[in-house]
């Protein structure tokens, strides 16, 4: 028998970078200096909502006024990250004539972010985007990490592959036309970053949540640049999600409960996964790994934040085992789940038994 | 403004093995060693067409044994090779309860294998497969390269990615139950190799292709094996075809236009590019690269073959260059063909006039 080898070569851009700061997204300056970085062509599409469209459309088509533009508008929602909006986008580039050297843009939140990856990631085998979250919970979660997808019947995010952007414009500036209870949601990943990775970003978040809440500038800065620090360090340590990356999914396999539970869209996803973590650190506690006065630190937080720390009062445990442990095979083998050792130490465990978990689902609180 | 830096690992697996035999696609001890290479679960999806299946999905299923096996038939044809089609598979594949360490089997020729391959690169962001092409054409060309795809109305092939099978196991076997027609045209691609890239290989063909098409096996392993080495060599220095993987595509432009014309399936891939490839010797030979002598020992060996060396009576040098050359602009600037500078040695090129073009393409041979 002959046996051949094919030896494949490094992908070929090792990083990118991310802007941050108020207005980004209209200095054209910056945006000649990403586009030649890449050498970019002349095509440039822009993929957003009409409801982003009307707010940052104009400013962004100004700021790339040396590019032949296509703005391409999707309707706003969840349901419409799916396969036949990534058809109709495919024609729309088809018929402008896009080619290999044509670029991307994705404007707008994980919605508009995952399906413009993955159409970049496909389209041609492959053309340049960049990133421009205009939600909080873009621009510290799905904005970095290089994972882009749609959702089918049988589930969400199914379908997608691993795929970096360019560059990523985070512009502080757009949060200011987010509904507050999205700002607030988004803070709810925030929090997450300093539980699972950071204690000391835990305690200043603490400190300064009053602040945060104002939308203070600086402060807003700060909480959204280290947020996508330690995204980055963590997905640089584990791109294809093999290990590490799974700690970024701290209260998600509750939160995800919840969401189904409920029907997508009536609880966001920040504030499903902001009852998820105190079950999380409810459970970590069961374990013995932290105490109450933590659980106690942790619950207080999102709750002047005015995120939820419980779930949806008529779910009961056996809805939850149900939609958390899907088949039988899970609960008998166990679910991988990311708990807390300690605040700013998060590890995924099999280490609790399923009474645990019952305990802290029906707990008074 | 701050900026931060996302890093990126290298890419996980750096290798792949290519099997060259007679049957090995019954090797049940071949078959346990590349699945353990990669730590692959129990669930395996075959996925194929009713004649393939007919011809070797029992064989498969028994060397197959230790796992859960899914078939999956596809209607055979370009034109299945969809996003639709592959709606359906997932939906098989999620009925299935397939997870992340599932694997993916494409067993068939080439409309198989980039749709098994475009699956497999986004079903959960990417699980593993394996190609087993049954055609001459996939074994020599697109099973070895990680080009994936499926075609939309707007074009062949325009929506897919770069991912890689973890084994490419080519059976020789299979070919015994291939139309003749489709044989001779996977010689075509076969005798390219030589063109682009090595003379001697060129000259072994010229000496062996009557046992070639008398399918000798020791001759068909050796010219099967060395298309490969020549592919993979390739592929390896250019993976995302920013330079010479261009070379691969010697005869395409003129074929592709050929296809497209007569409408596709009525002539063969491999022969539309067997009159494009000698197209192309005779533009080579129009700007003085090679001489009449080299021209005529190419168009021989198409010949010999059974291969067309020139393209459809009917097909006039206008309809050529607007299939060639679709919008204005690539006549004005012109369009990269792949030439010879000598047997085994292909450049691209802007190098020639279009009146070259139109001489070459309306001279009576």
């Amino acid at each position: 028998m002959n046996v051949l080898s094919v030896e494949l070569q490094a992908i070929e851009h090792r990083a990118y970078p991310i802007y941050i700061d108020q207005k980004v997204l209209v200095n054209q300056h910056l945006w000649e200096k990403i586009m030649r970085s890449f050498s970019a062509g002349k095509q440039v599409a822009i993929i957003t909502n009409p409801k982003i469209a009307e707010l940052y459309l104009g400013d962004l088509e100004n700021a790339l006024a040396n590019y032949n533009v296509l703005p391409i508008l999707i309707s706003e929602g969840e349901e419409h990250k799916k396969l036949s909006t990534m058809e109709k986008v495919y024609t729309d580039l088809s018929e402008a004539g896009f080619n290999r050297s044509s670029t991307l843009i994705a404007l707008g939140g994980g919605v508009i972010g995952d399906l413009t990856g993955f159409i970049a990631a496909t389209w041609m085998r492959g053309v340049n985007y960049i990133q421009v979250p205009t939600t909080l919970l873009a621009q510290v979660d799905s904005s970095v990490g290089g994972k882009t997808g749609v959702n089918i019947p049988q589930g969400k995010n199914m379908i997608g592959c691993f795929y970096h952007p360019r560059a990523v414009m985070i512009d502080l500036s757009t949060l200011s036309s987010l509904p507050n209870r999205e700002f607030k949601a988004g803070l709810s990943e925030v929090i997450k970053y300093g539980l699972i990775y950071d204690v000391d970003f835990f305690e200043w978040l603490v400190k300064n949540i009053d602040g945060l809440l104002a939308q203070d500038a600086q402060l807003l800065a700060y909480a959204v640049e280290h947020s996508c620090v330690i995204k980055a360090e963590v997905v640089a340590k584990d791109e294809k999600e093999s290990g590490l990356r799974a700690i970024l999914n701290l209260g998600h396999t509750f939160g995800h409960a919840i969401e189904t539970a409920m029907g997508y869209g009536e609880w966001l996803h920040g504030e499903a996964i902001s009852a998820g973590m105190v079950y999380a650190a409810k459970l970590s506690q069961e374990l013995g790994w932290i105490n109450q006065a933590q659980v106690d630190r942790i619950t207080e937080l999102f709750k002047r934040v005015g995120l939820p720390t419980s779930g949806p009062k008529n779910l009961t445990y056996i809805e939850y085992r149900d939609l958390m442990f899907k088949d039988k095979k899970l609960r008998d083998k166990g679910l991988p789940l990311v708990l807390l050792k300690a605040i700013g130490n998060a590890v995924v465990s099999y280490d609790y038994e399923q009474s645990q978990v019952k305990k802290v689902l029906t707990e008074v609180t």
